[in-house]
């Protein structure tokens, strides 16, 4: 049995406002809780108790106590009040959430910058593309969905972990500050350059826009450069997480 | 009001089964339905009663009656059974599923094999890419999610209607006979060379497998050519339909 609060704690992580007073998360699933253990903090590690002797599962709880987690065996009714995905994988993992600020970007890499994305799936699988091709900076806009959210999460399979997510409460002064820096801001919009004439500075940022607005008219100003893709077919437009994968392709593949 | 067996008719599409018995499928939002109409066979458009006398919603049930649609007018108590989305824009409409077959592929255009593919969103994204990327023509295994599932259509933001979709029975069989008849057979795994040295033939298959088991031993023995995309980060794998959207990209850009 978990303990009443811990159980409490864990349920009211599913709101926002809560996730940030406390500075937990959560993530489901054994690839993200080893990634959690690999990579970030991890309070605590909760397994189903129906898996307590099973030796794939003793592994994980090896890892979690080498790393200082706790570790807690739930019962299926607990389970059943805690999990965030309908088939439950069997284990999850209470997570600090990093504090990072801007002196932690990793100044060796890019930035992709995000603006008021709100899908979490799209954001969550921005975050693991840009993990996938090395760029190692996540910038998100103050209206961003809440990377922290399970959905974005479970989406990012295990890359959250990885990168460095930093959370603007300013945009354009956050821009500003990166662009004195020495960063160039290249967009991606509907009437820029072929995105494969790219050419990657030392200090690149990388901006997409909202799904339903696209780039705001504020970031429009502040670019030094601006990128689309070109199609040939009759779709109005991209997803904007495909759209932003295929920049990142293409910006690395022209490094 | 909705006549009885209408509304009922259309509760039923959730099912697979009964879409695939009767032929009919949902669409819902405006951008939607106008591609349906544009470019689908459309049964019946059904708009929410409160919007009855607004000129945007008088435009839309114009071009209904031009292509020879019913117009229902519903009220929200029929609207709430019907609905496949908690936000509902105020129109959806009742769609025939067109019957293609291998005569149908258009053979001015590439083709996109998809095996197994599970994911709803998945799915309708790499449509709806197929679609900006100029490529006509998608080919389903056997097992892949229903493409006329309410979430892929959503998801294809309109394309579904402009490509042609053609479900095979006998993958194996679908194989053998698009390779007999010239095409080549190009998969995107783990250890294939460089995406970016693809060259388009003139009758070319990309094909993609699940999300789960990658490219299943079957199909992976009658490829011709096997690319992957390469990264420079830490992530275990690509999103499937990230993948396909940018080999998409690729073959297009070297085309």
């Amino acid at each position: 049995m978990l303990e009443k609060n811990l159980l409490k704690h864990i349920g009211k992580l599913a709101q926002k406002k809560y996730r940030r007073d406390f500075g937990h998360f959560i993530v489901e699933g054994e690839k993200g809780v080893m990634e959690a253990l690999r990579h970030g903090q991890v309070a605590a590690v909760i397994i189903s108790a129906i898996l307590q002797d099973d030796e794939h599962y003793a592994e994980l709880t090896r890892a979690a106590k080498q790393r200082g987690a706790e570790v807690h065996f739930a019962s299926n009714l607990d389970i059943n009040k805690i999990k965030t995905t309908e088939t439950f994988s069997g284990v999850m993992a209470l997570c600090e959430m990093p504090e990072n600020d801007f002196d932690d970007i990793d100044q060796q890499s890019h930035i992709l910058y995000l603006e008021n994305i709100s899908d979490p799936g799209n954001l969550g699988t921005l975050i693991r593309t840009a993990d996938w091709f090395g760029v190692r900076n996540i910038v998100l806009s103050r209206n961003c969905v809440d990377p922290y959210n399970d959905k974005v999460v479970r989406s990012t399979m295990g890359s959250i972990f990885r990168l460095k997510l930093i959370q603007s409460s300013d945009d354009a002064h956050t821009l500003e500050l990166l662009k004195k820096d020495g960063y160039v801001l290249s967009i991606l919009d509907m009437n820029g350059d072929d995105i494969s004439t790219i050419s990657p500075q030392k200090r690149h940022i990388l901006a997409l826009g909202s799904e339903s607005h696209g780039i705001s008219p504020d970031l429009e100003k502040m670019a030094d450069q601006r990128y689309t893709i070109p199609g040939q077919g009759s779709a109005e437009s991209l997803n904007v997480a495909m759209a932003g994968g295929i920049a990142l392709y293409q910006l690395m593949k022209n490094a």
